[in-house]
């Protein structure tokens, strides 16, 4: 069907507003943050489940693929139209509907940020945990779809937690409600888990019910920084074999410290070849007492120097020392291939020396930071030019390297942003050929014509 | 295949004292705590993933039902083999294979007492917290199977929560892994979750890695008693507004603590028509200076009388007096018939309301206790004698009254039992029709000869 007759028959049962062949909108929806991109054929603002519904049910009929899209912020081209046709924008869809401190719970529209509904749940003192490094501009549909994470997610878990009903359309318009706003559910199969991370590949997601949970009375930070970074990963672990669960425990390696030194200033940062980030939350004059105790641990465990941020308004400078890691190797001039892995939390140091090996034999600068409590470490191959054909060759090979590593030291290859295209060629060896048969059965079974996200992982 | 055929060919690929027909092991495996009993064919004594993969690899051949059962301690008839065929028995399969805290997890086999990997892991500091009432005899294998939940879910989460990676025995016998032993995982869908209180309805569960946590240096506990039920519940609601989350957060009507007053003597409790019972966790320090301000909140917020557990050993006092409520029910003579349902937070007093009116209507006795802060009240139909069809026919309308509303008023009808055959005739009216029939797409994939535990809520 060409675009125009699409659009014709779209706009026969959407409002004509809605749907839209312009170059520019068109433009506007064919990537994410990764480096694919391909044009939809038609680009359809739902506003309604219904308006969803009604555009599903036409595309099963007509064996059309359909891709879903709110802000685009993703990692791994979830979103990107691979095969043309409709691309259906849950961004209009940005209503929070509910916020109930009675219940616990909250629900919302996909296309809300997430960032917002932290803010809003928050002005009733209650909180919304999975914190994401884009949550001022990602949106909880992503979020769901993705599974996605975040520092916090150390103490409080990932998306998926806190996800306790949701409305999904499913690949021939059916609607189909699933949970519901109760905090614990034994009944049935677990469909709800089942969609989250399902990457808009079982259905299209259209509502959201999240539970909610006193917002802590306060927090604090310390940040220190260790001679090297094994050091700093067994303080990690003494840490937590200490009885202490913070609610972020963030670790940055030499190769970044040194990058933060070239675009900061080399004062700005303290000595040491490592820096861990603890964040502890709770009643206030609790933390106020644990804080000074951590930061004499700390001192016991080898840390050289401590920055220590007393009260949340504090922590926001520490956190923009994270910030500032990132932008530092930003500024090396270099592309960040972002790889969120994750390995076992005791393979931490193994994951950084095999990181400096991967360096020296390649040549490629490969910068590591992230979730030190629960293994997910950020593992950035910085290149010069990933569109140049022979620098992509030399990175995808080192990034083979990186997965074939982590899938034999009992990692994942994905912890927070999901496969994609991004990883799609590593799936099979992570997942083995059952799971992908098992796969591929439930998405036969659910989407028989393939109209849901096709081209992805299991294409 | 008769009896004798059956075990006949077993043997030919298990040990011939894996495989049982006497009489008195087919009844033992015949029922669980629910008062349904069927007799199995022949019992499968499994000691290895393989011998649960041949035995259903031959019964798909066959189309023959398989039932897996470990401990048999669930309350909806999950295991009980109403189509008779084989009982996979996975009891012996009782052996943690690993604990690791440096990767925060354990390896245990299906048959491991829930207790016992607690206590285990303790020894090494850390903690694995979901504890259903049962733990000192339930399995891990059937945690899993139901999601089961219990007290200290509210503020850690449920089984689901905990569950890593399984591996699991497929319906035509190929053994599927799915997750791992990472924290965070977004590599596919999420086939964990799916297996996770499926009731051995799409796989059968040979190995469990868990995630552990740090464990909490230590626990106190208060237990107050109210006026009325409502005053206990506000004081729920207050609590979690104030911005603390508890480990646990039990209610109990005044029906219950009448019965206790009965059964230990009035003297042993505290005036008032209603208990409640909060444990707090964390540092010694903070737990010691957080529970005397949580008293003083408590009296702030309508507490008659409080009884103080400053630390772990005391607590035990006031979780005895929480058994002492159940064995109290018991002293009555009547039968429980214990139904696990939900509902939001805020319509805790609106249950309590309901089950007093359902008492009204019926001439039955209801006793609601159990989990306030996740809305997971136990709310028993107290029977005389639940053989006798008149009395039976009368707890079954009270049972659909009860369900009803619980669904009418957004509950859900299980929290941390399941479905089995007990809850059977709501599920459809619980799921609504696009679920059963998404429910029934997927078991007809993965289970296309329907030997997995036939004649439960799907058929």
């Amino acid at each position: 069907m060409t675009s125009t007759d699409l659009s014709r028959h779209l706009s026969s049962f959407l409002p004509t507003d809605q749907v839209s062949t312009a170059e520019d909108v068109l433009d506007a929806h064919a990537s994410d943050k990764w480096h694919a991109s391909a044009l939809p054929d038609v680009v359809v603002f739902a506003h309604t489940t219904e308006d969803v519904a009604k555009t599903v049910a036409f595309a099963h009929q007509h064996g059309i693929p359909v891709y879903t899209r709110a802000a685009g912020t993703g990692h791994i081209a979830g979103c990107v139209p691979v095969h043309g046709g409709i691309l259906i924008s849950t961004e209009p869809m940005n209503e929070i509907l509910e916020i109930s401190p009675s219940d616990g719970t909250a629900v919302v529209q996909p296309g809300v940020i997430t960032g917002e509904l932290q803010q809003a749940v928050r002005e009733h003192g209650w909180y919304y945990p999975p914190d994401p490094a884009s949550l001022k501009e990602c949106t909880l549909g992503g979020n769901v779809a993705t599974n996605a994470g975040g520092p916090r997610c150390l103490k409080y878990g990932v998306t998926k937690q806190y996800i306790l009903g949701l409305t999904v359309v499913l690949a021939d318009g059916q609607v189909l409600k699933t949970g519901g706003r109760c905090h614990k559910n034994s009944t049935g199969f677990d469909l709800t888990s089942l969609m989250v991370g399902s990457e808009g590949m079982l259905g299209i997601i259209t509502e959201i019910t999240v539970r909610l949970i006193p917002h802590p009375q306060t927090r604090a930070m310390l940040g220190a920084s260790f001679p090297d970074f094994a050091a700093a990963a067994a303080a990690v672990q003494a840490i937590l074999d200490a009885g202490t669960l913070p609610s972020a425990l963030e670790i940055t390696d030499g190769f970044t410290m040194n990058a933060a030194r070239d675009y900061l200033g080399a004062d700005k940062l303290p000595p040491g070849d490592a820096y861990l980030m603890i964040e502890i939350d709770g009643n206030t004059e609790t933390v106020a007492r644990e804080l000074p105790t951590l930061r004499d641990f700390l001192l016991e465990h080898q840390a050289l120097r401590i920055d220590e941020a007393p009260n949340e308004d504090a922590c926001e400078r520490i956190w923009q020392l994270r910030r500032d890691f990132s932008y530092s190797l930003k500024h090396t001039g270099l592309t960040k291939l972002n790889e969120d892995i994750v390995v076992p939390r005791s393979k931490l140091v193994a994951l950084v020396e095999f990181a400096e090996q991967l360096q020296q034999d390649t040549g490629i600068p490969v910068a590591c930071f992230g979730h030190a409590g629960d293994g997910n470490i950020h593992t950035n191959i910085m290149v010069a030019d990933y569109d140049d054909p022979e620098i992509k060759a030399k990175a995808d090979a080192a990034l083979d390297r990186l997965f074939t590593w982590v899938i034999e030291n009992d990692g994942v290859i994905s912890g927070e942003h999901g496969i994609g295209l991004a990883k799609k060629p590593w799936i099979t060896q992570a997942l083995g050929e059952t799971s992908m048969e098992v796969h591929r059965q439930i998405k036969q079974t659910l989407d028989p014509k393939n109209i849901l996200n096709p081209g992805k992982f299991l294409d």
